[in-house]
């Protein structure tokens, strides 16, 4: 064997070492909504920390080290196929993290966001921002203090975003929201109207938990999610955990019908990207998608461009009316208009797919001005409150309808949210290209033929798993860097 | 630090790290059945297999075996206190058996059983035993293998059950269990005429399984459970995992009332015994409880020896029957007698107090034949029936009635069955002590008041953990060694 198949060989094992500890992380992280009962919390705190310090000392080590060396110095041009090259890119990355990043801060992190969700899970119930203060505060601390110890030349939020989408930047957002807030502002008011008149109550339909569950299942699998490949399980807030290669935990809500079929899309979106490396993305320990953008790209498609499309519903609609008595006197186009009724919500998750987009950006101008040093935690309540005013023309009447409805800030997610809206962007470019390849899909997908859709997203996107870096990926798909174009003419195709 | 202290709290550190790979791998066992999907059990066993070795690796380093050697050579009086002689015995037994076991085989072992469960299932689905044949015969060669590993100079029988229940043999079992056999026949043909008359038709109700889950847990936190240390989960067969020092999952099956009654008592009668270690036990890494027969001791105390009692349901029965409307016109007499009908029946979860003591018999009968070289697990559907003939008078249609009724067997739990009679055997034991201390509990049990019941668990088993081996922990506990004269009285002062 060469130094060369050596050192590949090492790699190789090292990175499969790694992801076997996070394994085991994700199957904890999901079990701390799952499983764990209160007075367990603290002693899983130790078993957590020890194994990621354990996997921190794994990727320290002197071999590790040699390793790390060998390849950083190595040509380009001198690695033999990209998966050699893909996984000596991931351990670089993860060597310099693991070691820009003190373990203690690691772990230190990684308890406190495990105490955070319960403090938030418990604030959200009392609906009490005062109690969460303490612990949004210092989840925001915390992450300053690593995106400080990646980078302490930029804005934390810089270091943050980055580490979330590669390549990104704050700046790059900004352009990419401005153009986006102008777009869904005009049509907006185009449609405000219209709108108004169109009957949605109805979609409120008395359905137990049971009958949710079969029903959401039925959708999804009957379009593209593998269910050997994922378990579903109730909790709080809908998640998408990955614990192996064909392994991933969807966590939804039962409680209404029309909103868990839109997180279930959502999160399986997620996890047949996640669950789709091909065979040798698998045997080098790059599978699971790319994080951030790329993945809400995935999760946003399911949901919205497919799952919110008139073609969807023409196969869908008759099965959802035979399990639903309240829907057999509705027809088709009144349950579509309802399900796409434009109309300003307070929640992110119960929002119509226009003005969805103005969610994130919310959160995310919030980071930024907190990064930027003028913005406390404390005042979150105030200032979300303020900025769904001006920008949804709503104020919540409490913490629950407003700043308290989302995990993301007591999971560590800081940085994060701009993925969400910033996905349905690559959705337009991606949906572009479907339709350049494959002219009949929807008409394909009112048929219940979804062959050609998932074709083409694991021969473009799933397969690869964490082989490309986003904007590798993206250029190969579509040809293009990100652009907002592609987005916005789909909302006014659609919306006007 | 002397010398001693030094090597104390290295004990210390080392079983903590050892019951942190146990504390995973029980989380892993628990998610088998909670949440792992088919396509994600192959990379399961690399990641459980990766762990074993891990932890195989350190209880084997030199360090460790440096420990041992310190400790073994150390005079009884020289520990400073109980725990650490307990740590040492405790850390000498994982290293005994780490070193003659060999990792290839425990990796196998544990690969093998979270196959051979899976099958299981679907065997018992189908009721197919053909289905279930290779798992079950190489369950037993492998345990033989296991067995041969730590002791060739025994019976593997004899192993498996020292195992399982230190201290213990077959040819005590077989004493024990002449006894009960005996006593057992001999209550049954004088009742048995005056309970075919007993009605319990009315127990069969039918209700949704929220309602269910919600009655069940009710009367266990109402007794003696706490739920901030146990969660509850819905799975095919009702077992308990101990996760963590104050952490516990219960699994049941909600599809029937009575029957999840009884297997939550008893699940969480595992659970208690489970949690509730002391302080210096949880700082030690004691806690859990002694397997085998002490475990199964507490399981079924709660559910028979407190909650078969009539006390039990003077204090329960006005809940339950303001939960069932059937139940709105039973008397509590009739009720009781109906619950404490003595049947022969032919699933051991179903069965009766009194005859339930059979079925475990029957299970290490045929474990014993089998390892004395007069039967083959090919032959087991064919020997069950013969015996459940034998002692019940009654044969199984099929697979499922019969022996596919059972996890254990594919679960690796092969020399474990009889823990569930012994365990009863205890309980009478445990039952004569209680009541010299406190002659009222059973009256307080009817006022809802279990502080002495609990009080006196606690004080004399619960809170050991580890702490004694179970042959000392019965003779501290009643003074006495196993015997089963205290169960044979219960059983004729109950049902004559």
């Amino acid at each position: 064997m060469s130094t060369y198949e050596q050192n590949i060989k090492q790699l190789k094992e090292t990175i499969k070492i790694q992801r076997y500890y996070g394994s085991i992380n994700s199957l904890m992280a999901w079990d701390l909504w799952q499983g764990l009962p209160v007075d367990g919390r603290e002693y899983r705190q130790s078993v957590t920390g020890y194994f990621i310090k354990e996997a921190s000392n794994l990727i320290k080590s002197n071999e590790t080290k040699k390793l790390v060396e060998y390849f950083r110095e190595l040509d380009d041009n001198r690695y033999e196929n990209i998966y050699d090259k893909a996984a000596a890119r991931v351990l670089i990355n993860k060597y310099d993290k693991a070691v820009k990043v003190p373990i203690e801060l690691q772990i230190e992190m990684n308890n406190f966001t495990s105490t955070a969700q319960m403090a938030w899970k418990e604030a959200l119930d009392k609906s009490d921002f005062n109690m969460y203060k303490p612990y949004i505060k210092k989840s925001f601390e915390l992450k300053a203090k690593v995106a400080e110890a990646i980078d302490n030349t930029k804005n934390p939020l810089d270091v943050l975003v980055d580490d979330v989408d590669e390549g990104l930047t704050v700046a790059k957002i900004d352009e990419l929201f401005s153009e986006l807030k102008v777009a869904i502002i005009d049509i907006l008011e185009k449609i405000r109207d219209k709108n108004e008149t169109i009957d949605d109550s109805f979609l409120n339909v008395n359905i137990d938990k049971e009958n949710v569950k079969s029903i959401c299942s039925h959708i999804v699998e009957n379009s593209f999610f593998d269910k050997n490949k994922g378990t579903y399980q109730e909790v709080l807030h809908p998640v998408l955990y990955g614990v192996g290669p064909r392994d991933v935990r969807v966590t939804t809500n039962y409680k209404r019908l029309i909103p868990c079929i839109f997180s279930m899309l959502h999160e399986c979106g997620h996890g047949i990207y996640e669950y789709s490396g091909n065979d040798k993305v698998v045997e080098y320990s790059l599978y699971g998608g790319i994080s951030g953008t790329m993945h809400e790209s995935q999760s946003r498609f399911y949901e919205n461009l497919i799952g919110k499309s008139y073609e969807f519903w023409q196969y869908f609609y008759t099965f959802l009316q035979s399990e639903v008595n309240e829907f057999k006197n509705i027809d088709l186009d009144k349950f579509y208009n309802a399900l796409n009724k434009v109309k300003p919500s307070l929640r992110r998750l119960d929002a119509d797919e226009l003005t969805y987009n103005l969610h994130p950006i919310i959160r995310f101008e919030m980071e930024k001005e907190y990064f930027q040093g003028n913005l406390k935690t404390d005042d979150f309540y105030e200032a979300w409150n303020a900025k769904y005013k001006e920008y949804l023309g709503l104020e919540p009447k409490n913490a629950k309808e407003g700043v308290l409805q989302d995990v993301h800030w007591a999971s560590g997610h800081i940085g994060y949210f701009q993925s969400y809206t910033l996905g349905n962007v690559y959705g337009g470019q991606f949906r572009n290209k479907l339709l350049e390849a494959y002219p009949n899909v929807y008409k394909e997908i009112s048929f219940g033929n979804f062959d050609s859709l998932n074709k083409w997203m694991y021969e473009n996107i799933h397969q690869y798993g964490n082989l490309y870096t986003q904007n590798d990926l993206i250029k190969k798909a579509t040809g293009e860097e990100i652009k907002s174009k592609y987005f916005i003419d789909y909302l006014y195709e659609k919306f006007l």
